[in-house]
């Protein structure tokens, strides 16, 4: 994809040198505003404006919601007024929002005195709502229709009003501004009768979201029931907007890149990995790695405290990977399943002992297989192949019943803190792998130099 | 959400045991078929059978696809072939084909068998394609228009034959079977004139896929373009199908929750958490665990091969959980970055020298500011503070040194493995944490113990 948008930069490049303007044109207009985005970010930075200017006024608009912020801030840098205005003109207003939410202060003087007053009102009153809540992911543009119009007058609405709509597809019935209703376009043009009332044909029991829902619960209803829109409504059920489905999956696909990010241990960044710099990157990935190092102490310590059993028994220490790594990707396939799991909405807190139980069973059976193998593997590999003399089956007997013991501990923690953490209001993605590896680690070691101490009698 | 389901749940079973089976219709026909689904799901599985002959036909048909396959197994054994035909025929043909899949050999000859003979030709054409493509995701059931329809024309035959369509909002212009462009209804509703010719209305270069195209790549288009559907087309750009942004929605959700899952060391699984046995579960979990334990053999014996070293240096055991945990958490930050960025489509093999060159800066710079908060951190805690006579300044360095080269290793195999790994034809998420970790654990004994040898003169 990229290296197709890449080739086209390149032959739009040379036309521009050319000065074969009507060309880049023609083929600009056969391309879809998305990737004519894409190309453009290929682009010298300077051959921007130029480019834009060719693009005829709609698809230039749309091409401009695409762009990242930074090129979006470049190119209003070098809009006329009127060309500012051009382009607002035709953006929707979550597009707006979105826009100013981007922008330094002073481009956001400039965009807010270009927009005309309806818009500016618009933009300024979404903007009221906090970041990530349905209120301002909505947009104002939809079809509104009363419920004592004919079919017919709600077609001739929709063919008077429709051109500036976000969806005309789903459109919603209100009376004094409540939500009574919706219809779809399929129901009107399907309806038996053009003289059918719209409150006969609306369906009544609409499922609709707060202005205050977190803009991932509203994702994954438009998800699961498969709505083109769904509807905003205020504390007394008066429709404030909508939010259409394409925003929707932009927000599903942020919402987990953001849970993996935060599962690996860094704070979540808005850019594209190209788009990154290494102070970006640096940024988002040391203080956690920090925080670790620094939690690290205490294994550190416990390692300290057993000095001197390992000093007697130098060949446990060759064991030490082995069990911290395995507890760790025994507690982190825990976490990470349950923490996709409460993000999916298919858990909660409700089912903790239900989870805990289940997991309970999955670490015995695990941790039994494992310590089996391992016990087959040490006495095989490290006895009899490498022939390592300090490797005694009781060595074997104290590496397995740790290792046992660490797969049932790791699962439990594994299952367990997300579900606290979310029960808490924490974000349950904080408490993945690099967390509870460190949890485990601890935990591990003691009950290996615990069982080590005891058997070997150290 | 899962609570609402299971207190409407409770309520139905008392009006059922009351046997006010109106009042149990009356309930279900205001509720969403994917909320009755939900709420089937929480019931005793006895009761189903009769709660699902009190729904309407249509919202049945809905509700039986937004259920679990266990229960559409269940419910079609109990059906009658009538009962079934009449489910069959409500369903789009994609769902259709869902179903089969899912089902053992013989409910699908039942389903097979009670199907229409058109719906079983196209189920048999669609089976044909392989899972996770285009085909296989595609239904048959758009609206296909003329181009030397009028818009009336066009609106007409919306109306005629819309109702067993998956979507009528985008219809497409064939002839020949070729796919010529397309128009929206919105085109149709806002056109100037009804007399107006659909070839001079459509869009004519329109985005496609092919029936080999992997379902995620569809979905990723659909969420770039915004588009309601897509057009699936043969190798003769004859048009097959169309995919909607409703499947698109579940690919994406899918796909991050089957890429979170085999970056934390598991074989993705279809079902849901609260619906896996443990033995799903270990199934799932188990053969990497076991894999990653047996490779953990190479890092332990490193380990003995340093085992005199370490017998004379017993405190150098304390920093080994250390090193080994930020290396692995340095990894697994690159690696997730890397793949999830492939996953989006941000990145491709050819980007892979500016990712390296990126990563090798971040991790010089993370590195560098670990090393020494490190070393201060050891001659304050453990030297200072702790007082452990082992712990020189000597130590601390090696430690540090160790430490900084085990991150800038880990973040430069963290980044190329994914990226080598999806140039080979295989899935980038198998080369996250678990794998990287036990690579980066190897490289960092390795170091830790040439380092310490070399300065310590051990």
């Amino acid at each position: 994809m990229a290296e197709n948008n890449f080739s086209i930069a390149a032959s739009l490049s040379s036309m521009l040198e050319a000065k074969r303007y009507a060309s880049v044109r023609d083929v600009l207009v056969t391309m879809n505003p998305a990737d004519i985005a894409a190309t453009l970010e290929e682009m010298e930075e300077g051959r921007l404006p130029l480019l834009f200017r060719l693009l005829p006024k709609e698809q230039a608009a749309e091409t401009f919601v695409e762009m990242e912020p930074e090129l979006q801030e470049l190119l209003i840098k070098g809009f006329s007024d009127s060309e500012l205005k051009d382009v607002l003109d035709e953006l929707y207003v979550d597009d707006a929002v979105d826009l100013v939410e981007e922008m330094p202060a002073n481009v956001v003087r400039r965009i807010l005195s270009a927009a005309d007053p309806q818009m500016r009102k618009e933009i300024n009153e979404l903007l009221r709502y906090p970041e990530n809540s349905a209120g301002s992911l909505m947009t104002t543009e939809y079809v509104s229709l009363r419920p004592e119009m004919t079919v017919e007058d709600a077609i001739t609405r929709i063919r008077r009003t429709g051109v500036d709509k976000e969806t005309i597809y789903t459109c919603y019935v209100t009376k004094d501004r409540k939500l009574l209703g919706l219809v779809t376009v399929k129901d009107l043009l399907l309806a038996p009768d053009d003289e059918m009332l719209i409150k006969d044909l609306m369906v009544t029991n609409v499922i609709s979201v707060g202005t205050m829902t977190d803009q991932e619960e509203v994702a994954q209803m438009l998800s699961k029931y498969n709505f083109l829109a769904l509807p905003v409504v205020d504390n007394d059920n008066r429709l404030v907007g909508i939010i259409t489905f394409d925003d929707a999956m932009d927000v599903l696909e942020d919402e987990a890149t953001e849970d993996i990010e935060i599962m690996a241990g860094m704070t979540p960044s808005d850019k594209t990995y190209l788009r990154s710099t290494p102070w970006d990157l640096f940024k988002h990935r040391i203080p956690w790695l920090m925080l670790l190092m620094v939690s690290a102490t205490f294994t550190g310590m416990i390692i300290s405290g057993f000095e001197e059993a390992l000093a007697a028994q130098v060949v446990l220490t060759a064991f030490i990977p082995m069990l911290m790594d395995t507890g760790g990707n025994s507690g982190s396939q825990s976490s990470v399943t349950i923490i996709r799991a409460l993000s999916l909405g298919e858990l909660e807190f409700a089912d903790l002992p239900k989870v805990i139980w289940n997991e309970i069973r999955t670490a015995v059976m695990c941790g039994v297989v494992l310590a089996i193998a391992c016990f087959g593997k040490i006495m095989l590999v490290d006895h009899l192949l490498l022939n390592n003399p300090s490797v005694t089956p009781l060595v074997a007997l104290v590496v397995c019943l740790a290792l046992a013991f660490t797969v049932l501990v790791a699962k439990i923690i594994g299952c367990t803190l997300p579900m606290i953490a979310k029960r808490l209001g924490f974000d349950p993605a904080v408490m993945a792998s690099p967390f509870i590896t460190t949890a485990v680690d601890a935990v591990s070691l003691l009950v290996y130099f615990f069982i080590a101490t005891t058997l070997l009698k150290l």
